[in-house]
């Protein structure tokens, strides 16, 4: 392992996030974790988070517990939409976007990376086949890049925080051809907005999204 | 009351936030405020902000409770840095620098803004008589406006969030004055980096800022 070489991987326990954590592993670098309890309706994500951070061998995961506001169908007394097939998805923001989810992330990761002494933070954010939330495209990527480099120690002082996002142009099917190759078990992520004793929903975006992508890979998703 | 004018205020229970507040109340908006509960030494400040949210009438006050990492004297088992005066307060970003930490004040004021359905967030941070943290400087200021706007369904949707910092430019003795002529009681806000039983310490640059702010507005710190 490159001794030299360390990255903090936000880890949620869904698929990008996993295949985001595989990716980290095959380039052989140190790799710390980081997973938010905020509230979410799919804590099953938690436990999966967990499991992939033990699978890939990275060398610290931590839980942040974080008090957040409501406003969103994950986190809050709304539905989660539901949607008869992947084309039906309306093509707007929809309530299940958490306000400022990525910002605040992104702003503790930085915080945490700085802590840690390290100056890569993955994140498994794409906008191909996404929810269109928009706080996962590239411009937002880009622009928040800049801003911890202004306005942190570490970045003022020239050690550039780099934020890499491996995922951000590939669709689905790419995504989770990839985790298959890095040897990612599936079954140990979660998609759904809406689990219900740990059983998917089958009809929010995620799941839609999901479905679409193994079909496309012409992989079994389980 | 201006009932279409809203604004939400960062409020730490200091010096500066309070006559952020004061000036707000002033322009007559309805106001909410946000406190942060991050494990700081300064526990006092929490007191004192909900103290000074009550006297200055704010619609709401909600105190966040957020999981933070250690790397700041603030919040770990480092030493606050004692001067014997203001002017030997090193030129360099000192240990009371808690990584990230306006990073993510901000980013959870924009996700709670929009919550709130309100544009304007309101901070107290100025760069003329202050510890030398790169996130108190109007660079970040600009530029983490810029980044909500472009990463949240408000900002996208061309209700711009706006970051009213109306301290930036001022040195301690103006913000003094103003709180002053604002009503402001100063006995209920807290500056000291490490209080004990809650008696500030007087030798943290926050209490040598302090002092100086006040001997040269002429006024006692009472």
């Amino acid at each position: 392992m490159d001794k030299e070489k360390k990255g903090l991987v936000l880890l949620s326990g869904g698929l990008d996030s996993t295949v985001t954590l595989s990716i980290c592993r095959k380039s052989n670098i140190e790799i710390h974790a980081m997973t938010f309890d905020y509230g979410q309706r799919h804590k099953i994500e938690l436990d999966f988070a967990k499991w992939q951070a033990k699978k890939f061998n990275c060398k610290s995961h931590k839980i942040f517990k974080i008090d957040l506001y409501g406003g969103s169908a994950l986190t809050d007394q709304i539905d989660v939409p539901k949607n008869e097939n992947v084309d039906l998805i309306p093509n707007n923001i929809p309530v299940t976007y958490v306000p400022g989810r990525n910002i605040i992330f992104l702003s503790f990761a930085a915080g945490y990376a700085e802590y840690l002494d390290l100056e890569d933070i993955y994140i498994g954010v794409n906008s191909v086949d996404y929810s269109g939330y928009p706080d996962c495209r590239e411009e937002f990527i880009k622009i928040f890049e800049k801003t911890i480099n202004m306005s942190t120690k570490k970045g003022i002082e020239g050690k550039k925080f780099r934020i890499v996002a491996p995922l951000q142009k590939l669709d689905k099917k790419e995504i989770i051809l990839i985790g298959k190759n890095n040897g990612v078990d599936f079954s140990k992520t979660s998609s759904c907005y809406n689990p219900t004793n740990m059983k998917k929903c089958g009809l929010c975006d995620a799941c839609l999204l999901r479905k679409k992508g193994f079909d496309e890979a012409n992989l079994d998703d389980n």
